[in-house]
């Protein structure tokens, strides 16, 4: 499939443009490919807003040093299963991978590890980390904090961000558990898509800018966002800001800084990763035998619409990726245009 | 405050009473006191259709022989930071309590450790396993699975359940962070007071038997329970099965028996215990500063309501229970009784 606005580009082709166009940003060819590689795997499971279109945003930074081309990575083991990460002020996902394979590299020895990561920035989604954990047998439990967008539940301003969290266990033959969700309801461009249909939206998604729960999307663009659940929500997005800001000694809440207004300054995101050597729990045949049962007994509930059957978080991710890398990667003609421009061809 | 219905009872001869009452059921009487610790504490938070008033439902079961009054717990090491737990279908509590205490053990080794635990029944809420953690200076994850009594996402059919998670960080000055949440936007309880009054309910609570939202209380009442913000909900119940059921090798989605369908059978619920020792990344100090600015942050917003201030997870509880060790535990008078019988008294 290829519409005006998409092209195909196999996977080879964009892996080695992004390379180029990192390396071109200034990075080195190693850092470079570790950044590529998380954001190579989104575009893959097709989260393309979290994927190599992030060049725009994170190139804007790179020029003007709000994120560190060369950053100095520094690693200490704080007890035999406990890592802390000093990313540098790197970039997000160059930081990440460090803070993975240092989680991997403990858990490998102790069972279950964890890297507390600090200095850090937009990382990408965590469907990527999750899905090279469960690559090499570990479960995982991956957040990161954000950028304030949402208020405190019963609040009335930005005190918290729409922290990402995300789980995996690694299924049978690659099938594997991936859930990565933020915890507002909606994203705000659902928000703005009714705006332009003018139409109401559900009192469940955002509130006006005084706190209170509207229908107008209007008022609620000029609000906060509304976590799932209210209160629980709330209290799981607090959770992940407590694991990936406070305890790794990052920034936490309203000290961590936003790269829309200040892109020229660290914003000292924090990220965590805690990793279960899955294969100290049971054989691999033991874990695939049981995730394949498990798939099968969701499978197995009626659909209540008969074109939408009943899939397993992961699922769709892991079909994409599939499809793309035989058939190609769909990838926005704009985005190609400034991959090219930034690698210099 | 004392009710008609309620009685105010300190805590110490509401403890006592516990113990004899399951001494009396024919628990050992250390095994006795872990249970009563777990559900007391329940008590003390306020959490009180988690607390001691389970004598009904485990008083049963432990008559009939679906709970093991004498287990066999076989703790085994399965790596420096791993324990895998085999609750020998004891008590939910007894066993929670050894799972919690054999994580607690590897994480003070190696800074973050893990048990797994299989063979158990109800354990009660997360939050007092939460607490005890947080008093000892860790912070944690931990979920257990439950009966089937939402469907999948999408699908027509109960294969899940409505599994508790819960998180703790230790406050300063014991105001710990504490969340404990089940997945459903609403308890069934929620529905049947609406279906009383007459009125309809929200079409985010439940579906109707065949799996679609309805605002019909009765309808909901024949139907699931609906997860917070749809597929995200239905993915982190997912999660907490899988990592408290199938990575524990205990029964998970529709293996897990049902204790009001089948009482004298084992469940073989599972449980997970991931803590991290918080000393290990900073000073006491550190911590207890870093968290009383992060509570102050959300304390400052302004509330929506004037009247409903901004709470952190855990304020609810914390605040019961400061009030309740002074004034009194307020008890349920037909509670009360059924444990002055079964006690003897």
């Amino acid at each position: 499939m290829s519409t005006s606005s998409k092209t195909l580009i196999a996977e080879p082709e964009l892996q080695a443009l992004g390379q180029r166009a990192f390396e071109a940003l200034g990075l080195p060819p190693g850092d470079a490919g570790d950044v590529v590689q998380v954001l190579l795997l989104a575009d893959l499971f097709g989260l393309s807003t979290h994927g190599l279109s992030r060049i725009e945003s994170y190139g804007e930074r790179l020029d003007m040093g709000g994120i560190c081309k060369t950053p100095r990575i520094a690693i200490e083991r704080a007890a035999p299963g406990l890592v802390k990460v000093d990313g540098g002020n790197g970039a997000g996902p160059l930081v990440g991978m460090h803070g993975l394979r240092a989680a991997m590299e403990v858990a490998h020895e102790c069972g279950i590890g964890a890297a507390f990561v600090r200095g850090s920035n937009h990382f990408g989604p965590v469907s990527p980390y999750s899905y090279l954990a469960a690559e090499q047998g570990f479960a995982s439990m991956i957040g990161s904090n954000a950028t304030t967008t949402i208020a405190p539940w019963g609040g009335t301003d930005a005190r918290l961000g729409n922290s990402p969290l995300g789980f995996g266990v690694p299924g049978s033959q690659g099938a594997h558990f991936m859930l990565d969700m933020a915890m507002s309801v909606v994203a705000r461009a659902k928000i703005r898509n009714a705006l332009k249909a003018g139409q109401p939206i559900p009192d469940t998604w955002a509130t006006d800018s005084t706190g209170r729960a509207t229908t107008d999307p209007k008022a609620a663009l000029d609000g906060f966002l509304l976590p799932i659940g209210g209160h629980k929500g709330y209290g799981l997005a607090l959770l992940v800001d407590l694991f990936a800001g406070l305890l790794s000694d990052a920034a936490y809440l309203t000290h961590v800084k936003s790269w829309v207004d200040a892109p020229d300054e660290p914003q000292n995101l924090g990220h965590f990763f805690v990793l279960i050597d899955t294969r100290r729990l049971g054989s691999t045949a033991w874990l695939a035998a049981r995730m394949a049962d498990f798939a099968a007994i969701l499978h197995g509930s009626t659909p209540a619409q008969e074109e939408r059957p009943v899939i397993v978080p992961g699922e769709i991710e892991l079909r994409n990726m599939a499809r793309q890398r035989t058939a190609g990667i769909e990838f926005d003609n704009a985005t190609l245009a400034l991959l090219r421009q930034r690698a210099g061809l």
